[in-house]
């Protein structure tokens, strides 16, 4: 915490993340554009540059006719046929594995739905695992994988990806990631994050929350998952299950929960709820679907769905009122089925964030959906792959080329 | 954000700041531990401390007796004495003004009880400055003010520490730092903060919070604040705003709260509910002394106070176990009159966290009362005060010198 500052070679190695990240995010940037945002000056770029373009992770090209006179700017491009990452993304009723390009370019893509039932480790991570060898199979021969990670519906430990909590999943202290490594089999761990902390990376760093840096995420799957970014950074907590918003109690005495508590957020929002209210629990549809017919027929005039998102959205309101009122955020991002239910609900979300927040916590409060929809736990997880390669380019690729 | 990294100088002046902060925090320190905690090499230490010295923020002695062979390494003392900001603190009760010297060491202290009603800015800052002007004349000539902070029961506007929202003080939209400089008139502003916010960092960085970098700390003062540790940074928002937990609603439709909405944590839990669920409400006794003679009646077997605190807990347990659902911290802290009330029902408390808490986000969790005490929130106005001149000595002092 109180290190002295860094030496000459960590400065170099910062400043290639820095600038593998602009063009990460960004994606092809001209140097001149680069000189400008990093702040440092035009011979760095170059050596950067030069750098990164011998590891191949970029590529320098002439622009495209620029109608301006003058030699133009080199644009550099980030290597996204090239460098990839695996990412995989494990839902209550989905789940997806992708081969995504550095600059987020999703390659391939595998998915399959799931079953609803107990957890299987063995039968899910042989899925996952033959998902990615057929993505492998189909990938050039100089491609180099730099990462790879997954997104749960779960609370997963910090220390060693298990997924200590996952009840809409049937997971409870689950070896994941080391699991799923084992099958992958390509010499490269798995990180995991829980799903609604990755699509709050994911939407900060490429969907709605660009440029924001105190956004909560908010992630409907069966229950509710929320992701927080305070000043920018992901808010993990001591030992990583920072975010478990759904667990607030909103209701004391209310409706029982998954976690053995009442009157959590998820027992009052969750899709249980939401279809029991409306008349449509028991042997009918569920998922995401089924939320969606619920919206369509308020919207239609269904009176009785009409009524169960009047009083989801209640529930709802109460819930990001607080998330307010504690975190002074910027912007709250609604996504998977709250994306839904946000949209059919939110006149009451507005009007009980109007009465239980603070007038300075709210002013300025951006209420959205999700801009990555059902891909923003996706690419938060391929985000987790790829911070590897960001924070030390040079070092990720010898401890990748060392397998 | 993506900058590039620091030039040389940058980095000597980051090292400058960090090599003061280990002092001001840790206290005289040997060239020898500032060496290794700081991991850089010696030359470079004496290099830093030769600067600090000649700008007369620290000085160097010969260590007394060690009973080691071999010569001492020299110890580097803060230039306490010499060295030293101005600090308030506007609670609800009481206001306190004090010269606090580099290291942390009050030197002089004025306080006076406040009367409980409308908020009279002019007064206030009147009798602060007062305070203030009382105590520089005692100060020696050659003594240097790098700084003056205030924290106060209030929400406060990170952009220009307007009191946005005190309503326990009966402050709105108030100018507090502003008049505060100009009525002390000594050519430094005054920054302001959120008395539990500040609490918080002062907990963190000298309390019973050190070297927990996840933690929230909860203030109680007739109403209940909070202030939230978060990857060893304070979590201030958007806007600064950020950490009102008191108006988190654990009671939908419950107690009435000053801040027109009901069931806040701070309508179940502060000053007013405890008095009137003692049967101690109307014309008597207010303050802390009240709410400590509620707890000690129920110590005495008094069934009636017991009951008021076993009612009381429920509400603080949920409103604890809901951050600790959204947070995962590492420890609460429970200040001002919840130092109190925690004691006089943490069995409730627990009992709740367990029910309502997460198994993961609740392992490990620490349960504390203030290390600080009544002096956490002047501690941390001090702590803001000090921020300059650790973040950058040499252009603090010149800065100030230059006034």
């Amino acid at each position: 915490m109180m290190r002295a500052g860094p030496s000459q070679e960590e400065i170099r190695r910062h400043n290639l993340g820095v600038l593998l990240r602009h063009v990460h995010l960004g994606g092809p940037t001209s140097r001149a554009e680069l000189t400008s945002r990093m702040g440092v000056n035009r011979s760095t770029i170059m050596a950067l540059t030069a750098d990164l373009t011998a590891a191949g992770l970029v590529r320098e090209e002439l622009p495209k006719e620029t109608g301006r006179a003058g030699r133009p700017s080199l644009v550099v491009r980030p290597e996204s046929a090239r460098v990839y990452v695996l990412a995989f993304d494990v839902g209550v009723d989905r789940v997806v594995a992708a081969r995504v390009g550095l600059g987020g370019v999703i390659l391939d893509r595998r998915d399959a739905p799931r079953e609803r039932g107990p957890f299987d480790l063995e039968a899910l991570t042989a899925q996952l695992a033959g998902f990615a060898h057929q993505m492998l199979r189909d990938t050039a021969r100089d491609a180099v994988c730099v990462g790879a990670a997954a997104a749960i519906a779960g609370g997963v430990r910090a220390a060693d990806g298990v997924v200590k909590y996952g009840p809409n999943l049937g997971a409870y202290d689950v070896p994941f990631g080391e699991e799923l490594a084992r099958r992958l089999d390509i010499g490269l761990p798995v990180a995991v994050g829980n799903d609604a902390n990755l699509g709050a990376l994911a939407e900060h760093t490429r969907g709605v929350g660009v440029g924001c840096n105190d956004l909560i995420y908010l992630h409907g799957d069966v229950g509710i998952g929320g992701g927080v970014i305070v000043g920018g950074q992901l808010l993990s907590g001591h030992a990583g299950y920072g975010g478990e918003v759904g667990h607030m109690v909103v209701n004391p005495g209310g409706r029982l929960c998954g976690c053995g508590s009442r009157g959590c957020l998820e027992a009052e929002v969750g899709e249980r709820t939401v279809l029991e209210a409306a008349g449509r629990a028991g042997g009918g549809r569920v998922g995401r679907d089924a939320i969606r017919d619920v919206v369509e027929a308020a919207d239609r005039g269904d009176v009785v769905a009409q009524r169960a998102l009047q009083r989801v959205g209640d529930w709802l309101g109460i819930g990001v009122a607080n998330l307010v009122n504690i975190f002074n955020p910027e912007m709250v991002i609604f996504g998977g089925m709250l994306r839904d239910i946000f949209l059919g609900s939110a006149a009451q979300v507005r009007s009980r964030i109007a009465t239980a927040a603070l007038s300075g916590s709210r002013e300025g409060l951006r209420l959205r959906t999700s801009a990555l929809g059902d891909d923003a736990t996706l690419t938060g997880a391929a985000e987790l792959a790829f911070a590897g390669v960001l924070a030390d380019p040079l070092e990720a690729l010898a401890r990748v080329n060392s397998n």
